[in-house]
């Protein structure tokens, strides 16, 4: 079964690449920058040329998504580049292609904050996508880099459904009917997304689950059975968000870049301030197979499950990195 | 008489000083920056440092108030550092005081488009000041720059005034009862500015007056009178928004710097897209004396014409350059 997980952020090595090869995974969504900017994100991209000398028998770059299936064939895992904030691009309209030409696939359009495009999901208003934001979709939609809403606000996630000529995706939140949070997605954006042929992946990450950390395996498939259910099977997939190897300066770099002057906890608080514990189910890229069978366990057939898995990304993927029109 | 310009945007030479030094001019807030980032604004201020060189006998720098009436004794135009936008501190907070070391006294908190801080007055929705735009102004109250939203948008000013601890000015724009434009402000805005102790400056940018370039001064200095009514006397003064000796190129830049796939013609269009030609009356800074006697001629005293052409800004400036608490 082809495994693709819509969205990690790890402090490769060698032996985590291993970790995530013998667990089955055949392509992982990979996190370039929060808040770098253009030089600082070449220099991120500039340790993955490295890597992927270092590390070539166990991975290799996706460029398109035929490279996911060499990558399985291969028994490597395929590495997508993608920015979780515009930052890259700084005020840049003509760095979209530039960093598409350095493999960068997908890029959200906020994070957190808001940014000169979207507003992200903790500022208090969202004034929706902005001037240069529709220069940029046009843009992202012309060269065949993907949208990604995971980070931003509902008015500027619906416009940019609307405003893209292309599916987006919002690669690793979970429904706010399933636990109530910022970083979740309302059932309104949900069906936007998926109705205009895009793609959401469930995430791991515990501040996204009811009860945390403590989040069962069963609860967190009932969420996928439950949201199957109006977004139909084939619009779904993971997007874990596992986080691993980092120590806390990395999750402060994460939610105060250089922009706040006191700490900001982000989804965590003073008492809670750290990297968050993962539930027991899902503790690395070992732990897929926790999920096949939890997917199985709520009902899903093995086709569905596949799909779930990885063959909904694929199929995404193939539509989603060449250029458009 | 003290003359003070709140804003001109000139590619400066030998001539064009010795132009605004005859003509009476004591200091003039120039921009240093559109769209420019950090090292690109740093070029810039090495470019100011060059020209305080070449020709300190007709130019000096303002850090403080004070400096403006050294200026007025030694015969010479004190020159304000300000940017028109926040692009040149990126998403540094530390960049703030940073660029105050470098003298700069103003910044404008967004340029027409959304910034990382607030709206710009050219979107279609204003979400108000940012996460990293209310850090930032607590930063600039405290080092002691001085926050300017002309070209703002109306909720990102209210909030700005609301949230600055200081008092905080429109540098160039006039109201909207004058001239309907999305540059000019709303009764609210000039109200809310000026009850807290803000400055607004009167533009004699075409696009900002009734009937354009051939507004004429009986017709601006009325609406200064009307302004003044509400405003009381001395929240008010000129920020001419004079633009001198740039080609079209230069206009290109600042309506569209990098963001823009297609030509933007900002306050323009496709048929009138040059620079606009300015008022006969006001063609230079030779021509300060034509403004004072048109205050003159609609009823002002030499006092009050005094305050308006520079007493206003001295007090200010004397009151906002300080560091705060």
């Amino acid at each position: 079964m082809l495994i693709i997980d819509g969205l990690q952020y790890v402090n490769w090595t060698r032996e985590l690449f291993t970790e995530a090869r013998d667990g089955g995974v055949n392509a992982i969504h990979v996190t370039i920058a929060y808040w770098e900017n253009t030089r600082e994100t070449l220099d991120n991209i500039n340790d993955w040329e490295e890597r992927f000398k270092r590390c070539s028998d166990l991975i290799l770059p996706v460029r398109q998504a035929s490279d996911i299936l060499t990558a399985q064939k291969s028994n490597r895992v395929g590495i997508i580049f993608g920015f979780q904030n515009c930052s890259p691009i700084e005020d840049g309209l003509h760095k979209v292609s530039y960093m598409y030409d350095q493999d960068v696939r997908i890029m959200q359009l906020s994070y957190n904050n808001q940014s000169l495009l979207a507003t992200g999901c903790y500022e208090n208003s969202d004034s929706g996508i902005t001037r240069f934001g529709r220069e940029v979709i046009r843009e992202m939609n012309r060269v065949g880099m993907v949208i990604d809403m995971s980070h931003s606000a509902e008015r500027s996630t619906l416009e940019a459904i609307e405003i893209s000529q292309r599916p987006i995706t919002i690669t690793h939140a979970n429904p706010t009917s399933f636990h109530n949070a910022l970083r979740n997605k309302s059932d309104t954006v949900i069906r936007a997304l998926t109705e205009s042929g895009g793609m959401l992946g469930f995430s791991i990450y515990p501040f996204h689950l009811r009860n945390g950390s403590d989040c069962t395996l069963e609860d967190f498939c009932r969420m996928i059975a439950d949201t199957v259910e109006t977004t139909g099977i084939e619009r779904v997939g993971i997007g874990s968000d596992l986080c691993q190897n980092w120590d806390y300066s990395t999750l402060e770099w994460m939610r105060s870049g250089r922009w706040a002057s006191s700490v900001d906890y982000g989804e965590g608080s003073a008492e809670n301030r750290d990297w968050p514990r993962q539930p027991t189910w899902f503790a690395s890229s070992s732990d897929f197979g926790n999920l096949s069978s939890g997917l199985s366990t709520v009902g899903f057939s093995a086709a569905e499950i596949a799909l779930i898995m990885g063959g909904n990304w694929l199929e995404f993927f193939d539509h989603s990195f060449q250029p458009g029109s």
